[in-house]
């Protein structure tokens, strides 16, 4: 058992997780940041104290980040959708709980999700890659995750790919995630509409990723063309990343990989372009299992992967 | 103590190292891998064998392979230098000896040596980048090597990084190597004095990587624009590691960096550059201590860091 919190921009989700992967209790507040750091971190106490009067005897509760966590654990040196910078979470929650706490970047939360109890059970090495809005990823080596000296490991979205047409919101221009995330299907089509490409996306009043694969299935050619520039790109990080670490597999999760085997065919065929030992070194690239629940589960399995 | 083996394309060095991380008793023999693998596996034997009279107390023999060393570490899977593909090198070696073999890619041994006793010593979470002919790579990581699941871990000088107008040697274009190493420059200089580039390079019957330096150090333009070209790609190529695996510390070792503090200040700037976390997750970026002897060191304490 293990409790779970995943503290994302809108929603506060916590939960009590079954050694079998499965919630119980789970509980929402939503996040309202704008409030301030104070306002959370009481909600974060609530939450926290009412799972565990329910699980009393649990040691440990895991909180996934939408952001960077230092390498020590112990700060949120960074969260865009939080508005935190270099927040003392861990000893401030710790101060007034009974309880151990451990922080997770988000991704990495699922990442754990899905090596225990979805897409990559029982894998040694393996990589998660998460495509929503952003990029994000999540590294397990030896079975343990991989999170880096500074907090900074697996932030794959920004990896540099390429000269692209706009510039990331981190400052750099041709991060992958400007070529390989929900925000770049929209820009990228956005933009041929812009040029006067025909397409039956011109009917969406507003896109969105979702939209887009969706078009692409049914064969619209721009949509296809913005699917397939995204697994292009995707396919050229992935051999990237297995040039620096060599996964066995990777796991692609996250709101666009709902997409299912139509994105994950054109990701494995644009890897297998690009990967440098194509006779001997061809990671497995599957799709991930869990959804909207990966980030409590992962979370209250934190413990048993650091 | 240990003993090792640093087997390059030229000549199979052996010795025995002291705890301190001296050598002595170090031997040569010519590779000569045109005579074929039988040949130099009989020499390998003969080699060893007389260092195990000296230090008859050893249970492993360490050796650095220019090439992939398979998951397992039991196979040679291509090694372009030696001509060899698929050779289950430490089956055959201890069939003939009384002794453990143990087998690790050759830039990985570098980094063993400069973790055990040169720049990175000590340092839990570390990468070593080689400039030389070719980049290669070593990475440690909670103060294990990390070899991946495939053997083709570190293999950094096949990332991507853009295009380039010439094709990798491993059939790729865009290739860090084509960017970044000793052939990248003579390349490169190549390609701008045909086009009538005016250069102190001109002079040169023969280019080589060590020239190139020379001549950008004593203010060459031509020579200057190449090595800047280096250092940009190159700190793009350890921002993109640094989106992975987030080690604390880089070093730099291989032919180029002797070239010393005149490259190292160029290839910080430019990594500075690229970093997706200025502000919080700068690695530091060092020249790698040892030198020819890194190899047998480091293939003689492998197995500290397996």
């Amino acid at each position: 058992m293990g409790i779970g919190i995943d503290l994302g921009g809108t929603t506060i989700k916590g939960g009590i997780v079954s050694t079998q992967g499965h919630i119980f209790e789970e509980r929402y507040i939503m996040t309202e940041s704008r409030r301030g750091y104070r306002a959370v971190l009481d909600d974060l106490v609530q939450l926290i104290k009412a799972l565990q009067e329910i699980a009393p005897t649990e040691k440990a509760v895991g909180i996934g980040i939408p952001g960077i966590v230092s390498g020590d654990g112990s700060t949120v040196l960074s969260s865009p959708n939080l508005f935190w910078k270099n927040r003392a979470l861990k000893k401030d929650l710790e101060a007034r709980l009974s309880i151990n706490v451990l922080l997770v970047n988000d991704a990495t939360a699922a990442c754990i999700a899905e090596a225990a109890f979805g897409s990559i059970i029982g894998r040694a090495n393996a990589m998660m890659i998460t495509l929503g809005t952003g990029v994000g990823g999540g590294l397990i080596l030896s079975h343990k995750i991989i999170t880096g000296a500074h907090g900074v490991a697996t932030e794959v979205g920004h990896m540099i790919m390429g000269e692209n047409f706009y510039t990331c919101n981190c400052g750099k221009n041709g991060c992958l995630e400007t070529f390989a995330s929900g925000t770049a299907l929209v820009r990228y089509c956005d933009m041929r509409l812009k040029q006067g490409v025909s397409s039956s996306l011109k009917k969406s009043n507003i896109l969105d990723g979702k939209i887009i694969l969706h078009e692409a299935k049914t064969g619209d050619k721009l949509a296809l063309e913005a699917v397939d520039r995204l697994a292009e790109y995707l396919g050229m990080a992935i051999s990237n990343i297995s040039d620096v670490i060599d996964p066995e597999i990777y796991t692609i999760g996250g709101g666009l990989s709902y997409a299912g085997d139509f994105l994950l065919e054109k990701i494995s065929f644009a890897t297998k372009k690009y990967l440098t030992y194509p006779d001997f070194a061809v990671p497995e690239i599957v799709l991930a299992e869990l959804r909207n629940e990966a980030g409590i589960i992962g979370a209250a399995n934190l413990m048993h992967y650091i």
